[in-house]
Formats: C-alpha cells, sequence, structure tokens
C-alpha cells in the first residue's frame, strides 16, 4: 500500500495524526493545502516529505490556468518557496522540490513542463520504493536471527511512500526468514512510536513492544535490545544526523551498553552541503504538542515549554549508516557519496 | 501547607492524579483505602509513601473497635500486610511500617497502644518534614547562583509530607537568594514532572521550564543544564539508587556531558540491608498506564507494552547524595551510615 499517491490532479494520503484509532485518506489539491498538512504533520518522515514536496509542485501545475512556460515556472517557483518554509530540519524535502524545478526547467510550453513535472514525481516516488527495499536488504544483514531491535518513531511506509527505512530493514530481515523482535519507543510528544510504529508492525505481524522514551536506559542495562536502527531527517557532509527528538539519547544509550547503533536513510536524507550536526537548523514546534494530552492540559498554564522536533547524533555515536547503495562508516562518507 | 494529614480518625491526603486541573483532597478512613490510592497512584513519592504508610496504622488503630492490645497489634500487623503489598520498590514504605509496628509492642493496653501508633505517626510526619528543611539546606549549596538545575518526576512537596528532597533543595536555594531555574522532564507516562513538579514550582514562582523525556540529551548537549538532582525510591548500600523510570538515562547523558549528578533523599530512604541495585525489586506496572493519553488510546489495540516504574542508577555515576545528615558520595556511604 503506497501512503502517499498522486492520483489525477490531487495528492491523496493517509492522515498520520487519526492512527492508529483510523485510517483515513486526505486528498490536496493545491500547494497550499499539501503545506498546511506538513505543518500539521499529518504527513511527516522525511522521505515521505521529500515526496509530498514533489508532488505539491505537480499538483500546483496540474491545476495551473496559465498559458506560458515562463509563468507556470514562476507559479512552481512561488509554490516551492511555500513548502520549503513548512519544516527547516530534513534535507529530503528540499531535495524533492530542487529536483523537480531543474526538471521543469529544461520543458519548452506550459503542457511539457506540466507533463515532465509528472513524470519527474513519479520517478522521485518510485525511486523512493525502490531505494527503501535495496536499503532494507543491506540492512537486513545487520540483524542475526533472533535478534531484538530498538528503534524511535516511525520509519516505516508511512515516513516513505512505502516499505520504509529503518522499519524496512526489519521487514526485510522478516522476509528473509530471520526472527526478529521490536521494541519501541512511544517517542513523545506525538507518539510516532506507540501509535504508528506498532500499527504497521502489528499489521506485518512482527512481534513489537511499546516503552515510554524514559525507559532505553533500563531496557540496555537489562540486556534487551540487541541493536538500534533509526532513520534520519539529514544526515551532515561529516556524518553527523539529525533526528526525531531523543535519538541523542538513544544514542549515548547504546554507546555506553556497547549496543550498535545504525541510521538507515537513503542518499537524499545526505546533504553534503551542510558540513557538520551544527550547522542543521533545529525545528522548534508548538507548546501545545507537549501540553495536552488527547485533549486534556497536562503542564500548568503559564508554564513555559521546550519542544524540538529533532536532535542531532554526532557521527562518532553512528556505528553505521545504511543507505540504498551500501553501509559505511559515518567517517567514510565523504569518500562514498563522491564515488557515486 | 502539608499534602498528607493524620486528622481525627482519618487521613486527609491532595489526590494527585487530579493535578495540575483540580486541587481535591481525599478522607480515608481505613488502611484499605489508604492501600487504594497507594496503589492507584493518588498518592505517590518514597517519602510520602512512608508516612502514609505509618498513617494507615494510625488509622487502623484509631477505627478498630478491639478491647484488646493484643488483637490489635494483630489487627495492624494485618493492615501492615495490606500496605507492604502496594509498591515494593521504595524502602521508606517499609521503614514507615516497621516503624510503628515496633512502637505498638511496647504498649500496655488498648487505649496505649493507639496513644503510642498515633505518636509516633506524627512523629514521622514531623521528622520528615524537619530532614527535608535539612537535606535542602544541605542540597542548596550544591546550586550556584544562576544555575538551571534538570529534575525528573516529583520531589516536592507533593512526594513528602511538606517541602521535598530534590525539589527542597531548590526552594532551599531560592530561599536563600539564589536565583535558579529549573528543567523538568514530563516524566512519562504519568507525567509527574510537567504535572505535579511544574505546578509546584509555579506557585512558588521559581522559573520552570517543561520538555519531553527524550529531550533531556539534546537540552544537555546545547549546555542548557549546570546539574542534575533527582530523589530516590531506596538507596542500596552500595549506594546504587532506585528512582523513576528514565533516572538511570539521565544519569548516563549527565556523565557523558560532565553535568554532576546528585541524588536528595532522606537516610530512611537508604536501605543498608539491600546491599545493591540489583536486589533492589522493580515494580513493573499495568500497560494501561502508557496505552491510554487522556482517555485516547495511543496503542494499538494487542500490542505489548512494557511499563517499568523505576530503574537503577548505579553508585559510579552518581556525584554525591545528599541527605538530611550532610552530602554523601556513594562509595563512602556504608561508612557515613555506620557513624550514625
Amino acid at each position: 500500500m503506497r501512503t502517499l499517491e498522486l492520483r489525477g490532479k490531487s495528492v491523496v494520503l493517509v492522515d498520520q495524526t487519526l492512527l492508529p484509532g483510523k485510517l483515513k485518506f486526505i486528498k490536496c489539491n493545491s500547494a497550499n493545502s499539501i503545506a498546511r498538512v506538513i505543518r500539521e504533520m499529518r504527513i511527516r518522515g522525511a522521505p515521505a516529505l521529500g515526496v509530498a514536496a514533489a508532488m505539491a509542485l505537480a499538483v500546483a501545475a496540474l491545476n495551473s490556468g496559465t498559458k506560458s512556460g515562463r509563468a507556470l515556472l514562476h507559479e512552481l517557483r512561488r509554490a516551492a518557496d511555500k513548502i520549503r518554509r513548512t519544516r527547516p530540519t530534513g534535507a529530503n524535502l528540499f531535495v524533492g522540490l530542487n529536483r523537480v524545478l531543474k526538471a521543469a526547467l529544461k520543458a519548452g510550453d506550459v503542457e511539457e513542463m506540466k507533463w515532465v513535472v509528472v513524470r519527474e514525481v513519479r520517478r522521485i516516488a518510485d525511486e523512493d520504493v525502490r531505494a527503501n527495499k535495496r536499503m532494507g536488504r543491506h540492512g537486513a544483514r545487520l540483524i542475526k536471527n533472533g535478534a531484538t531491535v530498538l528503534t524511535h518513531c516511525n520509519t516505516g511506509a508511512l515516513a516513505c511512500v512505502d516499505y520504509g527505512t529503518a522499519l524496512g530493514a526489519i521487514r526485510a530481515a522478516r522476509e528473509r526468514g530471520k526472527r526478529v523482535r521490536v521494541i519501541v519507543t512511544e517517542t513523545r510528544p506525538l507518539c510516532q512510536g506507540a501509535r504508528l510504529t506498532a500499527w504497521e508492525l502489528k499489521r506485518e505481524r512482527i512481534p513489537v513492544t511499546v516503552i515510554t522514551d524514559g525507559a532505553v536506559g533500563h531496557a540496555m542495562e537489562r540486556g534487551l535490545i540487541d541493536l538500534v536502527m533509526v532513520g534520519a531527517d539529514r544526515i551532515a557532509a561529516n556524518g553527523d544526523a539529525a533526528n526525531k527528538i531523543g535519538t541523542y539519547t538513544i544514542a549515548v544509550l547504546a554507546k555506553e551498553h556497547r549496543v550498535p547503533f545504525y541510521v538507515v536513510a537513503p542518499t537524499t536524507t545526505i546533504d553534503m552541503g551542510t558540513p557538520t550536526g551544527e550547522k542543521i537548523p533545529i525545528e522548534y514546534r508548538a507548546s501545545r504538542e507537549v501540553e495536552f494530552m488527547g485533549g486534556k492540559r497536562l503542564v500548568p498554564k503559564g508554564v513555559k515549554v521546550l519542544n524540538p522536533a529533532f536532535d542531532i547524533t554526532p557521527a562518532r555515536l553512528i556505528t553505521a549508516i545504511v543507505t540504498e547503495r551500501g553501509v559505511v562508516k559515518p567517517s567514510e562518507l565523504k569518500e562514498f557519496m563522491l564515488g557515486r
């Protein structure tokens, strides 16, 4: 099942805020509405955002009434600007937009441009699925038969177009006949681990146990975890990786307990233009994500909340990065990317 | 304000599950009803549980119709057995019960026994407040002017009879004219940090910021935290400390960032009969604490949850333990306790 598709002149995507209670699809007919669902995190996950951003341009093109290529290009650039302002940390969103704009530049008239844009967007979506499957193959080799993998947040079909990054590797291990168990953190504040990862794994009948973010240290100390696999929103040239808040804490614990810590992400997440993790902008989100739970106020009114959406895991805490082109040590990332 | 009091033949205590929305007091007229409020965590915090357990025996004594001292002693022992089965990890609960039973043993007839029990219970409550104030004095010296303290869960007046342990030290620093800021983890699953600590500090006008448990690593890495102060539910003879789940994770992060990590607890929390942290029984609580948020299901039905209420922080990660009798390194705890 693709969680995100271009259908006719619309984008159809799963509303991830309603899971696991409800599996509902949203239809977006404009770049504006896609920007809104991204901001509201109805869709999230770096690879999914890359594809959704590209699809926003396809929707803008397909619904445009303009007659000149130049005017359409202008509209596409404006749409891209809107999407760019939604979420600053992930790399894929920017990559997706730039790739579609670059393709559009090569077209002559309006009709050719629309056609080129849609073709490029379909390629991006298909490549995402193919990259996931290849990453899965590489990642599955790192999972021994009978292993328990700790994962954080959601890196499954919902975070991509289909299959997943870290969850893709787990799926692939299982498809190759390995017994594999998963422990997933609930991943506060929006609980993508408890809500989405548990939901995906249950559907796949892969045994999964949910723990609170605070219980990771205890679980490692008790020897319950054999390896960690997480996704990434942006990987800097030196191998530092931005991912969902809480990832850095898990990486420090993994080092303390000598548990291997793998980042599974497509090469589109690797941003050679960002030299180190320090240069990755961290998104701080609204306090209300932490203040309320199921509509009930938890934090007393007037008390400050700090709600970073991401943190940076330094390269030295990452055992290896699993990409669609193979497994690489963070220290060898530059050579690996140049050798492409 | 005492959060827990013996009034007439009843115990009156704050219902901590309703805060910060509602400040409501519950009246308990039997040891059974006190056992229930302890199990439901309407009252929690190791020192508060020590006093509440003792008060359960006072209530049992005061409401008993028996005419013989021997029969009353039997009733008290049965009541103590019930309370003992509520929560296994914290030391103070057992200390409180044993102390009252020991005092009761010395009484002659029923009336004397009731009087002796009530006197002992009042002493325990008063000593808790005095110990908190003394701990606060010792702890305040460790907080520099302008410092930001990270704390976890709730160790304030609500966790004790009044004032608090780690929060007592913060209060004391403020009373001595120091500028102090607090960052508190929300402390999943029951969010005592977000709900109770934020509520207490707001009332005291001490600046407080709530973060998710997963954001501690990020906050330390950004240099936002000068020291950590937490409470303890049981400290073993070798200095290992059991405390709210998530504490061990914070201690590992503190070591990684060279941030001092202090445990603030009365000597009643130190259990010389437990040689190491490995011997402290860890309570695992019901899955539903994690599964639901504000009545809304987060974890898909049928997915397993592991919900440890505590974890063990090894002595090597603890900079010092702050007690009412002074500050001690965990490695010197045995001599310190013998020197009493």
